[in-house]
């Protein structure tokens, strides 16, 4: 669980970082950043921010903030209904993620981009400027996430 | 077809607009960029400036680059391979767009996004300041484009 402070300030940063990208973003997007601790209860150090674009039944296409050294934990994206699950293309925009794709280590920096198959461990981990990293995929069902670590929820809290 | 200068000058254009608009590119990418004059060799009035970020068989991700009041001529993405054809998300990221989507418009300024069905005719053309369009979409195969304009030739010719 977060507190209402700790996620009012994660979407303040978010919104700063897409400023300095030179993302543009609606009102309307400005009030849908999501803020995930992934249940934790430690969001500097383990979570994520993110704003959905697009997520239709074929493509989706996301933007993600990560804190200084903030890391998203290991995780895949499994089969459902039909396909092999999510594919996805990280494209860091600005500062730096280091990516881990079983067990491979891959750093991006602006411009640099990674597509990982379905279905395969990974986890990443933003740099010391934090980062802000386009992701382009399949349909994305953020809710079948499978994490190594079994404390984890993926669905946010906010106390 | 266009001349080898066109073709340069409207790369180093799209470069100069990247930048404005704080897209990072690599070295690797810069050498791609697609100029199109669709083989009506008017490019300035007719034609797009493209770069393929990522095209799976699920998924794509482009930017598109235009000159100021350039239009991307009426056309359609038709089913193949069993699939109801490319589904399309525009966002413009720099400068506006004009968008008809069956007859009806839509302008798009940095921030905004519209998303055309599959198999559906439509045209753009951008504002008096160019634009930077980001494209969300399932998988894409331009050569498959079907174009209202029978001259119209997808391909690029570079003389």
């Amino acid at each position: 669980m977060i507190s209402r402070e700790e996620h009012n300030e994660a979407v303040a940063y978010s919104a700063e970082q897409f400023a300095a990208a030179g993302i543009e973003l609606t009102a309307e997007e400005r009030g849908r950043i999501e803020v995930a601790d992934f249940g934790l209860g430690d969001l500097r150090k383990t979570g994520l921010m993110l704003l959905v674009y697009v997520n239709t039944d074929r493509y989706c296409a996301k933007e993600l903030v990560l804190y200084p050294g903030q890391t998203c934990p290991e995780h895949r994206h499994p089969p459902f209904a039909g396909t092999p699950g999510k594919e996805e293309t990280f494209r860091c925009r600005r500062g730096s993620v280091d990516l881990w794709v079983d067990g491979r280590q891959i750093t991006l920096r602006p411009g640099e981009q990674f597509t990982i198959p379905p279905d395969t461990l990974h986890w990443f981990q933003a740099g010391a400027e934090g980062a802000v990293v386009s992701e382009f995929s399949s349909a994305s069902r953020d809710e079948l996430d499978v994490f190594t670590d079994p404390r984890i929820v993926r669905a946010p809290v906010v106390d």
